[in-house]
């Protein structure tokens, strides 16, 4: 049996594509069960819920040599403990090519598209095979959460198309409604402690010679975001202390306007944002503007100010 | 206009891939040049005479950031020099995945098949774009040449279907007499010199601490290559040392009849071969039997001896 998984901190894209892989490839005469590599977000949650589908199982350790497939990334760093230790059989991914490496001649099917779920969708069709409603639905709604409903400057005209085509399949006849629904239920952040906030979409980067976290909040109500903000950047300041890291961002993205202001936990990351982005920080917020993208916008500008200050 | 090529020794689907694959981008609205990283060997040259195509021109070096698609390989040993300061786009390939990195999402297409031919086969089908007579040809040459004419434990039921597929758009009625011209080609080795022969299809792997040079004959003529045998333990010699090896094997396969003796230039490559493989070496002869695939039982039983004496 193949286990199926995404990243850490999973996101939408991330769980869905673990399940609709996992069932593609069980068609396909490779058994395969989906888990998950940690807690669900309540957008996650919530496309579950509609779709009629349980969370898939939390996987802690798989005994080394098992046979995985991996969605929605590739890195170790990002990915089950012991992955090297792992026979990795599949991979299908939309990021840049990391630390990856496999043992045996493997499928790997990357695409520089804006989800995983576009891909899935054409593995789907090349194979003529039909994609029932249920997937039909955890594809949309990844197209649709990766792309913030096709504002990201990481949408491509594959992610549009493939959300054309999934829409009708999923019974969803207002895709605009559907997608506020998902985003209305991702910003209802009730009492969810300030650590949990900062890690629900948290990647560690290397950049130069150190480590920075950056934590991203996407989501409709950036208000209730900021009247955390004392909260957060103690949270922020404890993890930056208790992993060793070099620096650490939080972005609260403003979806509907599409906006980013990045809480700034001290000095030393505010002089880098300066450089990198030309941004100021004023009472511990930068006003990064129009970059809404982590992948494409933010990290890219890092790598670059590291690289030139290395 | 993005730089396609395959691996260093370049054999038939390293080449094919390169100038069917350069040609599919340039359809699909990536112009692309087709390369080769090093001379044709007798087979492939027969290969390009029939199907009425030159060779592509010989690659040395690139601008940095220059953008490249890799064919039939994808670790930077195999590669053109520089590989990491090159933007690596595309990689079609069926080897396991090694030391590769992207600098951005790229499209990676691996599948464990007998050829590269068969992926970009599919491919073509994905896309619904027709294969004109001349680039099936190329394909069909390719499947027959990986796979041995399906002798290869290599060969898939893809790598079949592929080949008849293409055979009839390339206009090729005989398969079985096709591959035997094929093969009688590369056999017909003339006065090639010792040194040439052993880098014909020769690939450097990182085998514990150390690193291993492999290089196969497939011939339908073994007897040829034995009369050759004092000349070629030499050249195996002098390529260890000035490459800094720890060691060198060239595998002498017999085409027709599916049997290895593999040249083993010293007692430190026969100790190895005597623990990883169980065959003694008599007259700096190893009888590796029925194993006649590099990829598939040569490679991953040193990887397995080298991970257990690391």
């Amino acid at each position: 049996m193949t286990a199926v998984f995404g990243h850490l901190n999973p996101d939408t894209d991330a769980i869905t594509a673990a399940l609709v892989y996992a069932h593609l490839l069980s068609r396909q005469g490779t058994p395969a069960q989906a888990y998950r590599l940690g807690e669900l977000n309540f957008e996650t949650a919530f496309v579950l819920e509609q779709a009629g589908v349980d969370a898939p199982p939390l996987l802690s350790e798989l005994p080394a040599g098992s046979e995985v497939a991996l969605v929605d990334h590739n890195e170790s760093a990002q990915s089950v403990a012991g992955l090297k230790n792992l026979t990795v059989t599949h991979v299908v991914d939309h990021h840049k090519l990391g630390d990856l490496e496999t043992s045996q001649p493997a499928v790997l099917r990357f695409e520089p598209v804006g989800c995983t779920a576009t891909i899935l969708m054409r593995l789907h069709r090349e194979a003529g095979l039909s994609i029932d409603a249920t997937d039909a639905r955890l594809l949309l709604s990844a197209v649709l959460s990766d792309t913030l409903h096709f504002r990201s400057p990481t949408t491509t005209a594959a992610d549009r198309e493939a959300a054309a085509f999934l829409a009708p399949i999923a019974g969803v006849t207002d895709v605009t409604a559907y997608a506020m629904q998902m985003f209305a239920a991702k910003s209802d952040l009730g009492d969810t402690p300030a650590e949990k906030l900062l890690k629900m979409d948290y990647k560690v980067f290397p950049f130069g010679a150190g480590k920075w976290g950056l934590g991203v909040i996407e989501t409709t109500n950036p208000g209730y975001v900021f009247g955390r903000q004392a909260e957060l950047l103690v949270a922020m300041q404890a993890e930056k202390a208790a992993s060793g890291l070099d620096g650490v961002l939080l972005s609260v993205v403003d979806i509907l306007n599409e906006t980013n202001r990045t809480l700034v936990p001290s000095d030393a990351e505010a002089a880098v944002v300066q450089a990198a982005f030309g941004a100021s920080t004023e009472a511990q917020v930068a006003d990064l503007q129009k970059r809404i993208s982590r992948k494409k916008q933010i990290v890219p500008a890092l790598e670059a100010y590291f690289a030139a200050h290395a």
